[in-house]
């Protein structure tokens, strides 16, 4: 899919969407509790299995049971883009249903 | 924790609150079916960190989006134990809750 | 890429290369034994990130420190294919370097 | 086992085995960079599988193919223990061998 830079309108638009997401220093950015290490460990691995599909890739911390999340599009600038929205959702719904 | 083999009254009773368990040839069996492969491996990877604390591992088999398991402890000459119904818990608990 | 039916001769010649992989059942199968359960767990999850990538994925059983895996391709009735070959090759590859 | 402060001497004898390693902002710290991403995931799985037994979890980042960690012990007003120092070694080991 197309990587596009999106524009701060289209940006909040997709924030009001997006449980739990904000901007922080030009970034997309959650923190994850869980259960348990365990819990945590084995959602980033759902979710590496996406992201490395779609070639998109986060930065994230770990530490525990959370996980701290920054989404960017590094070939465009360091801008948030399109597939940064798509991550953050995905994040979400692997968050919510499993 | 102790090991300790069960009686066939205590299986029963386990299993009336394991959603989706049964006994098949020896050993407490169930097939997990998730969203997607990624889903599948993530809940595996929290299962693992929580069996490799426990001491205890279970045999699985996964396709696609499926995970196939068998549980029972090599110990005590292949019976179903306490420690397999806690861990059959233990998966339903991390399937349904993350 | 494009999936195709390999011949029994151009498997034998696969097989010449691939350390541990036999034919068994119709089926490219090895057996590999790890130093750890947490590490046959870890190499699933390298193996799994790039399986999901290639939309192609492996038929496989984990007891403790070791990983059963069968391959071959659903889509062209359940024959040995060049992706079970590199899929083979790819599991070798983290199997040895990470 | 025992979580016991080490003194700086004691933490300087560890870094002189621990390939990689460093103080830093007073934690324990290395950069891993891996072949892939799926293989710097891989990793971290098996090390989260130690780690959660061991009862002591690093404070680490990811993106793409490398991975930061920070180690320090919480319960220890956040000092450099002898549990950080076998953490660092056995993450050194599964980054080496697997």
């Amino acid at each position: 899919m197309a990587r596009r830079k999106l524009e701060d309108e289209e940006i909040q638009e997709a924030l009001a969407e997006l449980t739990g997401w904000e901007v922080k220093d030009g970034k997309l950015h959650r923190e994850f509790k869980f259960r348990s290490f365990g819990s945590a460990i084995g959602w980033m691995v759902s979710v590496a299995v996406y992201a490395d599909k779609r070639d998109h890739h986060p930065e994230w911390c770990n530490v525990y049971n959370r996980v701290r999340v920054d989404l960017v599009t590094h070939d465009l600038d360091n801008a948030i883009s399109n597939l940064d929205v798509e991550m953050a959702r995905k994040m979400n719904e692997l968050f919510e249903k499993g």
